[in-house]
Order: C-alpha cells, then sequence, then structure tokens
C-alpha cells in the first residue's frame, strides 16, 4: 500500500501540518510524520531523502518557514515528488519569505508548492499523485470533491434563506 | 501508458510552456498539448477537465499569465493532480499576479506551483508523479538527477582551472 | 425593475459582502443573494453566469478571497457588467492575492474591481451601473454623495470647535 | 445615442488608452477623448466632472499613472460610473502606484478599476455598462466574446497540428 | 505671524494627525486644524487650497489614508509647500496604498512626504519650513534637536548601568 | 538672497539629480551642487551638514540610492529642512529600498521625500519653501504651475482635433 | 581576550537585541551593549565607529529599526566587521524598510544583514567570526550546533511517538 | 596565511561573483573559487561545508539565485561564518527570491547576507572577518576605506568646476 511521508522543520509547524495529516488518513492514505531540519538536522535530511524511494513513500510533503530550504533540499536528494507547505513563522516578513524559497526552485530540481499554510491541500495533492494509479484513492477524492460541493449548495440555501 | 496533458490559456504562452513538453518526452512521456482558455473557452475548460481522468492522463500542466485561474479552474473541476505554472506575461505586475492567483487556492483544490516560467520544472513534477508507480519513469528521473550532477561537476572543474 | 445579483465564494465571505447588500438596498436596488464557488460548484457557477443576463439582473457583485476566480470566471461567462470584490480571507497574503487574481484580468475579459473588502462601493458601482440609464436611481446617487459631504462638513466643525 | 468619455492625464498615456477607444467604436459606443489632469488642470476637472452626467454620458473612462489622482476625483465629483486604467508610467514602481491609488479608494466613492495598461477591458466594462440597459449594445457584446472563443478555438487548432 | 495648516481626509485620521499639532504648537507654530476630504467635500478642498497662501499659511499638512488624494490634490491647487501624511487606515493594504498614492506625484506638483503615520515628523518640517526664514523658530527646533539627543544620552547610561 | 545645497551621494547620480538643479535656476534660486557620500565620506558630511545652516542656505536637496543614507544623515545633523530624493540605482531591488530607507524617518528627524528619480519635484519643494517668505519666488512658482496647466490644455486642443 | 559591541538606536530595541547578547555570552564572548542613535547622536555615533578597532573589539552589532541608518553610518566609519539586525518598529511597513536599507549598502561599505529582528543570530556570527581565529570560541560553536541537533532530534521523537 | 573560499551555485553566477574574488585578491587575501550546487550536488555541499573549518579557510562566500539554498546549507553544516550573496537570475521575480531564501534564516544558523549582486561587499566583509585578528589585512581595509574617499573628494571637485 501506498504511503506518504509529512516531515516538517519544527516541532512549532506541528500545528499547521497537522491538516495534511488529517487530510489524508480520511482520505485512506498511510502517513509517516518526522521532524527533519534541514538547517539543524542536515544528516538525517540526508539519510531521509536519499532512502525514501525505496522505503515504500510515493511523496513526500515538507514544512518549513521562513528562509525554507527543507522542500528544496528533500527534493534535491530524492526522485519523488515534493510537496512544499510554505509554513508562516514567527518572524517571518508576512510569509513571502518561506513562499518564495520554497517556489523559486531552479529548473531541474522541482518542488509541488501550495498555498502559505496551505497543508490541507498538501495532502490532498499527495493523495491524487497516489491516486494517479490507484482507483480506490481516486474514488476517494472524487467523493471528497462532492462533499466540497454538497457543503457550499447547503451552506447556499441556508443564506439564500436569511435574505 | 501514461499520459501527461499540457494546456495553457493562449498561444502566447508556448515559448515558455515549449520547456515542459521537451522534458516530459526526454523523460519518455508521452504528452498531449492543446490551448484551452479559461476566460474565452469555459465550455471548452469544462469539457477537457471533467474527462482528463477518464481520457489517459495521469497529470494535466495548465500554464497560464496575468489573473491567472486556468490551473485552479482545471483543479476545480478534475481529480487529477493539477501542475501550474505562472507564467509571465507582457501586462503582469513583475509575475507576482500569475504567482499569487495559481499558488493560493482555497482548501480543498490543491494546485502544484512551479516558480515564475518554471515549465520545465512542472514536467519533471509530471514525470515524478507518474514515477512514484512507474519504475521505467523513475529510473528515468534518477538517470536525469545523476546527468544534472555531472554537469555542474564537469563546469566546477573548469572554473576551477581558469583560477 | 433593475435587480443586482450579489454572490461570494463562501458563506465566511458574507460579513464583508452585507455590506454592498445593505448600500444597494438603500439605494433603491433589488438584491438577490446567493453562494457561488468557482472551486467547489463549477456546475453552478456555470449556469448562475450563463443565465443572469436573461434573469433580469443588470449587474453581478462577485466576492472571493485567496486565488480569486470567482469574479474573473462569472465574467468569461456572462455579458454582464462584473464588479469584483477582494476579500482579504484568513490564509491570504495580506490581501495581494485576491486583489491581484481579481484586477488583472486578460484583455477581453474585463472585472470591473473594487478595494481590498470594498464592498460597499461595489454596491455604490453596480447603483451607478442602473443609474446610468434610470434617473431614479441617478437621483439616489446624487443624494448619496450629498450626505457624505454633509457628514464630513459636520464633523469639520466639531473638530474645529474642539481646537 | 450612450456616448462614454476617455480621458487620461496626459498625452503620454494616448497609446495606453487608445485601446479603449478602438474597442468602444468596435462595439459601437460613441467615444469622446480628452486630456484632463488632475495636478495640472484641476479646474477643467471640476468643471468636466461636474457637468459629465448631463452632457450625455453613461460612464467616464479615466486613466493615469504614477500618484494617479484623475480617476478617484471624478468619481468624487460625478455620479456617473467611473472606469479607473492604471497606466504604467515610466518612473512608476513597476505600476504599483497607479494601482494602489486608483484602486483603494474610500468606502462611498468607487472607481471601478482594470488591470494595468488596461484600456481595452476598460473600454469593454464601458460597454457593458450601456449593454445593460440597451439590447443592442450588448448584443455586439455577446458576438465579441464569441469572436474571442473562435480564435482561441483556432489557435488551438493549429497548435495541435504543430505537434 | 506664520502659521500652518493641519488638514486631514476624515475625523478618524485625527489621532495619527495629533501628533502633528502638538510638536508645532510645543515649535512655537501657530495652527489651524480642518477636515477637508477630496473625494466627499472637493468643493472645500477647491476653496481651501485656491485661498491659503492668501490666508496666512506658510505650509500645508495633509493626512490622508488609503488611496490618498488629498495631499497632491492640494498641490495641485496651491503655491505654497505641501506637506503629505500617509495614514494607515483600517483595510489599507499594510499602508502602500496610502504611502504610494501620496509619494508618487508627476513632475511639476511636489508632496513632500514622510514616513508612514509620520504626523510628528510632518510638524517638525513644516517648523523647519518656517525656521528657514525665522530665526526664533530655527532656534526652537536647534533645541529640540538638542533634547531629543540628551533623552537617547540619558537612556544609554541607564542601559549600560543595568549590564 | 536664498541658496539651496543639492547634495548627492555619487557622480553616477548627477544625471537624476540635474533636473533639481535646472528647475530651481528657472525659478530664480540660486543652487551650489556637491558629492557628499555618506558611507564614503563621512566626515565632509559632518562638517557640511554642521554648518549648512549658517552657510547661507534655507533647504537641502539630498539625492542618494540603495541603502540611501545621505538624506536622513543630513537631516540629523543639520536643524534646516531637507528633501530626500530616492534615486534609482543599478543593484536597486526596483527603487524599493531607496523610496524606504529615506521615506520610513523616526519620528523627530524628517525628510521631505519626493518620488523615485523625482529630483524635478525636489527642486520645486525647496523652491516653494523659499517662496513661503519670499513673494518674487512665490510670484514664480505662481506662474511656473500657469504654465504647466497651459501646455496640458494646449495638448487637450491638439488631442481633441486629431479625433 | 575578544569582545562584541551591541549598540542599538533606541532603547526600545532592547527586547529584540537582547538575545544576541545573550547568545554571546552562552558562547563565551565579553560584550558590551550602548545606545548610539544615528539620528539623534550623530557625534556619539562617529567617536564610537572610529574608535571601535581600537577599543578591543572584534566585531559591532548594530540593531536599528525603520529608516535603518545606525548599521550602515557604523560600517562607513570602522573597518571592523559590522552586522545589522533589522528590527521590526511599531510603524515600520512589515519591515521592509528596516531590511532594504540595511542590507542594500553600495559596493565598498558592507554590512553582515541578518534576518529580520534576528539578533540571536547576529550573536552567533559574531561568534563565528572570532571564532575563525580562536579555537576556544570555535569549538564553543561546534557544541552549540551539537545542541540544536539534538533538541530537533528529541523533539521529533516526541512527535513520532505521538502518532 | 587565512584563505577564504568562493563558491556558487552555478556556472552563470561567475560574473556576479568575480567581484568577491578581485576584491579579496585586491585586498590581499587567498581565495579559492568552486562551483557547488545545493540542488544539484549535494554530496559535494556535504563534504565540502563539513570539512572547511579544517582546510584552512577562516570564512565562506556562498552566491546563488531564485530559491537560494546554497548559503544555509552551507551554514547548516560548517561552523565558520558564512556570507550569502543574493544573485539576481534570469526568472527571479526581481531579486527578492535570492534576498529573502539567504536573509530569513532560522535562529542558530546565521548567514551574513549582503545586498542584491552584491559580491563585491562580500569579499570585503571577508576580508574584514580576517582582518579583525590580523593587522596587516586590518590595514589593507583602512587604506582601501581611504581610498574609496579620496576617489569620492576628487569626483566631488570636478563635480563642483563643472557648475
Amino acid at each position: 500500500m501506498s504511503k506518504v511521508a509529512v516531515i516538517m522543520g519544527s516541532t512549532s509547524d506541528l500545528p499547521v501540518m497537522q491538516d495534511a495529516i488529517d487530510i489524508l488518513k480520511e482520505l485512506g492514505v498511510e502517513v509517516d510524520v518526522d521532524i527533519v531540519s534541514a538547517h539543524r538536522t542536515p544528516e538525517k535530511l540526508f539519510s531521509f531523502s536519499k532512502s525514501a524511494h525505496t522505503n515504500g513513500y510515493s511523496a513526500i510533503i515538507a514544512g518549513a518557514g521562513g528562509a525554507a530550504h527543507l522542500p528544496g533540499m528533500v527534493a534535491s536528494l530524492s526522485p519523488l515528488p515534493v510537496i512544499g507547505v510554505p509554513v508562516k513563522s514567527s518572524n517571518s516578513i508576512d510569509g513571502w519569505d518561506s513562499v518564495l524559497s520554497i517556489l523559486q526552485m531552479p529548473g531541474g530540481v522541482p518542488v509541488a508548492t501550495v498555498a502559505l499554510n496551505g497543508a490541507k491541500n498538501a495532502g490532498i495533492l499527495a493523495a491524487q499523485i497516489i491516486g494517479s494509479s490507484n482507483s480506490e484513492i481516486m474514488n476517494n477524492i472524487i467523493s471528497y470533491k462532492e462533499g466540497l460541493k454538497e457543503k457550499v449548495i447547503k451552506g447556499a440555501e441556508e443564506v439564500k434563506k436569511s435574505f
């Protein structure tokens, strides 16, 4: 069965990254969670990234804030699709630093970047990656999207009633 | 065999998007190319996106500039992973408009965003998505990354000689 | 009688968008309110937009946050004037994302954009559109502007007294 | 018959603003053109704006660059819908100055802002405003949108052939 | 005796602009205060600005937020030096809108712009303008600057003691 | 007679700063020009600034690019009004660096900031400062503003003829 | 023994700058603290900076907010390495002003800039400068980095247990 | 004797980084040059960084563009002071990406950041670091600064003559 690794640079990123873990479980995808700091545990970054594709992962989700080098360095070391979550940390310049240092990767080493603090979308994207070759997960995504639609339609009905 | 669709909002995006097409072919992935404008051909946007996952595609790459709605709208309509390429168009405000209107998708509807004009990385990412369940493509990616490394090492040798 | 549709991407946009509804009523314009999400209810987006000009609307006000595609997609599908309200949502990058993804529409598909969270001005603009061919509404606008002036002049008098 | 006034702060804005004039004529709308500088001819700004709604205009398009005060000051003085075109002038800070000084109007005095240098869209928007109560112009807009679609579809066919 | 006019677009700007009034009084300069809205009381803007230089004012301080047109429009209508204070209003995009719409005036019509919410500096600058031809006010400024220095030196001593 | 000092951080700023020199002469104000670098000639910065108000100057215009410290440091050392011109230098980040490092002075030490590369407006502002207590210069400014108006009106006539 | 000077523009910067003082002591480096304002005590700026390299300092850390001229002016006057800490002050435009006015120094006069409010890193950098020729301090830095790693690894273990 | 390593992510960075090499030689500092790509040669990044402090280097200068991870990753792996040069590469978003991804390092891992393309200042800073414990290099820096001053003073004389 397919698995996704959700890693982050610091335990302080966990409240944001929890959304990725929750939605992956909801969509039927197995998740492993770890703290890997590009700047404080570079050796762990290397060993984790080099072996991820032989350890059963189909995709890696990496969240980090500020000068966020974790997603890009994992992408440098692993042939797997890497999804980057820019986290708006406390001394961030409005989040621009994490967004740009994850998004603007040089040619040859992509990171699939999602919105600022968009860990939920990172989880869905990882599920879609698995779903592109796994019909069960694909069906879960289709159902999930149906659910989103129904929630909006129900909300619309309530709003229309109130006017 | 797995296929990727490369679509863009306008023929003027083709010079940028060509990089995605070229690298996909180099990595052994079949590609279809089309022009789909979210704002000028919304019906085609609908029919294309609704059927893409039943038409043999594993991923969709969508490039657009300015207020770039194409990648997000495709992601709204398809359960496939959608990769967005912000294109720096002529009246763009330094590319910020296309970057932000592709990246900042709401929870539930991810777009895997790459760097401004980063079509090459979009192609590699699409190949990695296929490679996560296809060992042949995975091996092509691993070889490609080896090639990048060798090129840098060779360049380094020449630079060191010149000093 | 002329009518304006006020739509928004999510019920969470209602507190901002209420200003448009209130001022339209104050200026004597009939209003319909609905939730239409470009990303979660794309089919409703299509059916609403395609039929709006034959359903008695003179203008459409659409509010959305983040990568805000609703106003532009409505403008793509309807020949009516569409007014876009950039909403500053919770994970927005200071509002720049919604401003740019509404404002920077490509040639051929305009969205009349107002200030960040400027739903009140969207309502006045919709009334001005109707007023350009309806003397009753035009007079209401002229009176409204007189009222603004009087309020400032009164405030000025109080300030001057206090010094 | 309905008429639109296209004004701008300086003759140097004419190359950008010409797009508005051209598309209005193409859509069957009568146009008057004038130079009105908020900062150098404030008296003309006053007399023009105060009388525009009694001079047969249905909408005013105003283009200006830098600290662009023309659209907002016209909106302050006229009850008509005012469309603002941010022009990217030579010493502009990447266009941000004209965009923000037109877009961010205070509550009570809207300016319908279009994209940077988006004069063409300003013209279409003015035609849509007239079209909302004039079926002939409305039909011209519907035809124009059809034309956009056909051009994209034709371009798509050529692109597909070339691959 | 020389006088300075302190005007602002709205009573809500008074808490920020009070700093200008206070420092002017401290530096021995007479002050008049008024509310003049470029967008809501354009006639008052005209009459005030046209007559200011014949009404005994040596300089005008104008504060406004958002698309802040007041300082520039006063500068358009008066030959006096005009000092602009960008006010960070509630729906401002981080203050960039008021800064740029006051600072980026076209050639021919300067506004002496101070920092965001920098009303105190606007007051000092107005006093310096008077001081450049009035030795009493000049001396007050020299004393004021001495006072600033002494305060820092005293603070430095306390800090050094605490370490 | 009143004099203005125009100083700049580097000879490479002269092409931009020439506009200040030219307009001051046109408005009948005497000008001295010098190169004073805050970072490379700090002693000259000190001696120049400390003595400027006893050397017959009524105002100082200081232009600099990048991390532009010249205007603020002069303002720190002189009781005269100091006008800062942000110069867009070659490695500038779009001019934002010079704009912000001149504009955002702390409370107590104002710099009258003009637009990016706005040396002409710096010259006019210096003349207005002198004009506030010198009726001859004041009249020159009034005539200059009349000239601006006439030029726009003449341009307007030509534009109207061409349509 | 080597010493570092930690100076700042205002006592209000002390809460941010305390991090530099604390980490320097932790790393075994002697610290002197002082308040030196470029804008309010320019003479002290001069005397401090001119003599720092003969007063036993190996590096200077200077923190300031807004239009932050302190680090650059110290670098202009001292041959020592100067480390600049951009402080996010109350009326700052999101910190961009202090970042850019410290970072963008002209060729010839470097300031070693750290992150917004990054005083801790300024302290570590100063220790590294000393450590590059002092093996005791170098060893302290190596131990400190080991400690960072251990803390992350321990945090990772706890996170993994919780899933 | 002290040595500095100048490394960069790509041979395309060499034209910018050459300034660092030249000024280091001019200041009497030995230099080694190498290409080390964080994203394409991560193993070389590791081996280089881990051993730099035992290979005779006193400081490392690292230049990179876009999502520039090289300086931060070197700083993660080496106890030496690391100087980062943000390079404005071709698809950069105006240089903001490289500036922010080098500057905004998390607490514990500083990078001494210089201006965009500011390689010359990186070289001077490295020399200052050596100079802080090496009186010969210190004297070279003092002479260099004298030279800067003389050049400005000479330029000033020529400018003054021309007026």
